[in-house]
């Protein structure tokens, strides 16, 4: 298991890379972030956690949330209801794609691109009387920390620059898959894009993944055989276009969000959450992922 | 580690759903295949193969075959003369789609759909004296069974229906992105896929996968690293456009070939090489895919 | 120019068509249409309407309002604001699909698909004060028949299945093409859709097609520069997916409706509209086109 | 009919846009012409024909050859023998895409694109004992020009290129459909595409197009109706991707090639060719455009 020490030094041998990505900039409230951010939290298998930089510091999660939004639909759907409107397949396309969407009649390729995602938030919002305030509860539970909220201003900003996923929950209603009031599901899922949460909140949180999907707190969340199908999920959706080569480098099931966080997990051994703003061409952490394959290479420690 | 009862039952549980696939017959001579055989033959960390079923009766490997090519390339290049010609994503279309690589102006998608296999037949031809001797001379060392052997009947049959993969290769030469003679470098390709094989001699071959690069003659074929690295890709692209679905129930990187056979290593653990020549509708083996997902359930082993 | 006696003749003799074709029924209002019914009226250069089969009777126009839409902001805008937001070219694509519109980045290709017809709408809705009213009173002077209305029933369906519409509208609106409130424009746009008129209503309504711009009343609406443009594309882009075909067969620029209807015209000799709502497989009136076609092989006259 | 002043007049009109185009460049043999060639040329409905600027010198004709071959496709095959092999709608694409081919299984769009104009020289080829000598006696017999020959380095160079088009055969080959060898039949196309001609030669070789399929000698090529269908054919799809924007600006059926002549027609009127080597970015003729348009506004001719 890594050391603090390690931690440090794989930080602080990155930063060099800080200035070379680009902090995402479709609302004002991403934008301002402090590029400069950077930090590591990993918890381990005895559900101790450690962290480098940043790492205390809250941010935008964004679609980190989607983790949770499958989740909670795991703990409430069969897998049927789930996987008859959401496929398990990688897309081949951007996230926030409508080509496919057409093409497949409606049914998104995976939970973690918009379009299934919003299935998920669809799925939630049939099931919850009120899924906001559920899905902080669940979050702020798994974190152990109770101040864990959302941002208003950013689900404000999400809202209003609602166009694009607006016409992918449209789109998917027009095929008979979409079954709430669209606006409704949009605020809901405009605010779980917003949590604000550090990378101790996360790793603390994402520890069910690494461990059979029982909870730091010891409650079983999902099954180890769900668990084990959620990993294989993010390894091969999880990180936008760049899921082939976040495995070829970093070799772990992850899920990154343009806020710059990234969460992985080695199955059995520990979860782990970097954060650094800027983003590569495919929209995860630059520095972030670099992090991770250097936590990677030196403790010797891929999934494969 | 499996015992030799296990893989019995295993394949005897998955005997009823034969009948529930469909042999490959866009050639004669894969449709001529007894579509009831069905084994499966692992090699465990200590180097011994022990088998069930058909295990021992050599079947075509067809697209398995994309996996020794690759392996061979990795030998012979450096990194970037591989990456730079072929992307690492799954690519989310159809294995022999030219939609993609006319998009993305003739660079495939990853190494494993027909269009980056044809690229890296490609590499091999401009480096290699004669590709067809030197892969049978890698294979039959790697499997330690000199009688591995070029199916003559198919590869003629495949060339003379080359004219998709013809097409793809024209595309990519149309962009720069292919050097040699369009037909020397099929009649190589459709050579590789003809190799006759049967589960034991591909178990026994892939186990490098499994051993951090090193062959069960204790060859060290490529580096730890790269193959973490091909294992990564093999999870995220090696089933067609079923590698979602795939991880989701086996949990392994995998290789499958229209003639019914698939390939997948738990690293650190064992190779496994099933086959029933019955194919789903993505084209991976049926029953195949459902005696790994009753191994890796049954042995609660993934590399999730 | 056709007699009468002509116009009935081909009537009957394209009556046996009836039954080879599908009346659309996507909403329950225009599923419940006569499917039976068959109707042609000519408006000569001399301004007389001549008609046979059920030519008096209304039926709803749905995407032959894109012509008065597009005629409307012909008069309202300088010729940039339109084409800066909207192409002239066939699309090649479905009338109601959004994977163009997605790749290229918002702007349609022609204003006679439904997102180019959205962005005329948009364009009305920015300029008029009561677009549905004035549209109304322009139709209503144009066709000289004061009882020219809304149907309030299928306004309404339509607006019930709005969904792929909205789809299209927030893709655009998402790339910056598109600037009033979604669901007042496809308020607006359905009633558009929803006009019910006659075969004798329309021929003289689109009389300033074959006119150089002038309306029966003699009223200059576009100038004959304009009405050739028009025209052209027309000819090029009217008929959903089925241009080609009809440019070939007919050989007028024509547009088509899904209530059956289509309105062709031949430059300087006459206005055409023809209805029978059993549609092919591109949506175009079956035996409708038939009748167009006949008409243009009894006389010899196309504009090829 | 036009004076041969106003031809000279038009001519200098458009001098200016010299310099705003880009000469094709993707063989040498192309790339080296003198961009400041500008030439147009008319045959009137009385057979004689007049030109202006550079309007005797012989250029590379390329893809107006298309006509050519569907003409004498017409000519030797029953209609449905064309079209249940190739379409006749506009593409939406890319003269020279793979994609809807793919999509459509084969089958391209129209006769005009690279994909459809193969189908045609595959036809010829099935039914002519020597194709290439067949075209070059027809096109001498229209022109009236017997000196009117295939540029052989031109023909080689474009097979030296042909990667693309090769990709284009093949494909079609796969779906069954393409039944000579392919080699063969881009050796045709390419001499097809390689014939020097003047704008004097092209009007007159055009002339049966605007004279109900009868050539300037008097020999009926193809049917009236024939001529009107294939008039609508060039109408919708004869420009690649601009069709739209030709039909809009010009308003009459045309065809164009990458060395930078266009073809077009008012039929009944006149045939005409002009030539400015210099393209657009949808790949025709820049000032020839401009000509044309200039033509038909100054004349208030058109087919609309």
């Amino acid at each position: 298991m890594p050391e603090l020490a390690l931690l440090e030094e794989i930080v602080e041998s990155v930063r060099p890379l800080l200035g070379q990505g680009k902090v995402a900039d479709y609302i004002p409230a991403l934008a301002q972030v402090d590029a400069n951010k950077l930090g590591i939290a990993v918890t381990t298998a005895d559900g101790v956690t450690i962290g480098a930089g940043d790492y205390l510091e809250p941010f935008s999660i964004q679609s980190i949330s989607k983790v949770f939004s499958l989740t909670l639909a795991l703990m409430l759907y069969e897998e049927d209801e789930i996987w008859s409107r959401v496929g398990k397949e990688p897309s081949g396309h951007s996230f926030n794609s409508l080509v496919q969407v057409e093409l497949e009649k409606g049914v998104p390729r995976n939970p973690f691109i918009n379009a299934g995602a919003l299935i998920i938030a669809d799925l939630l919002q049939s099931r919850l009387g009120a899924p906001k305030h559920r899905m902080l509860e669940i979050v702020r539970g798994l974190s152990e920390n109770h101040r864990v909220g959302y941002d208003k201003v950013v689900a404000a900003s999400e809202y209003q620059h609602s166009a694009r996923n607006a016409a992918i929950a449209y789109l998917m209603k027009s095929f008979g898959n979409f079954n709430n009031d669209v606006d409704t599901v949009l605020h809901s899922y405009f605010h779980y894009c917003s949590l604000r949460m550090s990378c101790a909140d996360l790793s603390r949180t994402m520890f069910y993944l690494a461990n059979s999907g029982k909870s730091l707190a010891g409650k079983q969340l999902i099954s180890p055989v769900q668990t084990r199908q959620l990993n294989a999920l993010l390894a091969t959706s999880g990180l936008y276009d760049g899921a082939g080569e976040f495995a070829y480098r970093v070799g772990m099931p992850g899920k990154s969000g343009v806020g710059g966080g990234i969460i992985a997990v080695i199955p059995g051994d520990m979860s782990v959450c970097v954060w650094s703003p800027e983003l590569d061409p495919n929209g995860n952490s630059l520095a972030g992922t670099a992090i991770l394959e250097a936590l990677s290479q030196t403790l010797g420690r891929s999934i494969f």
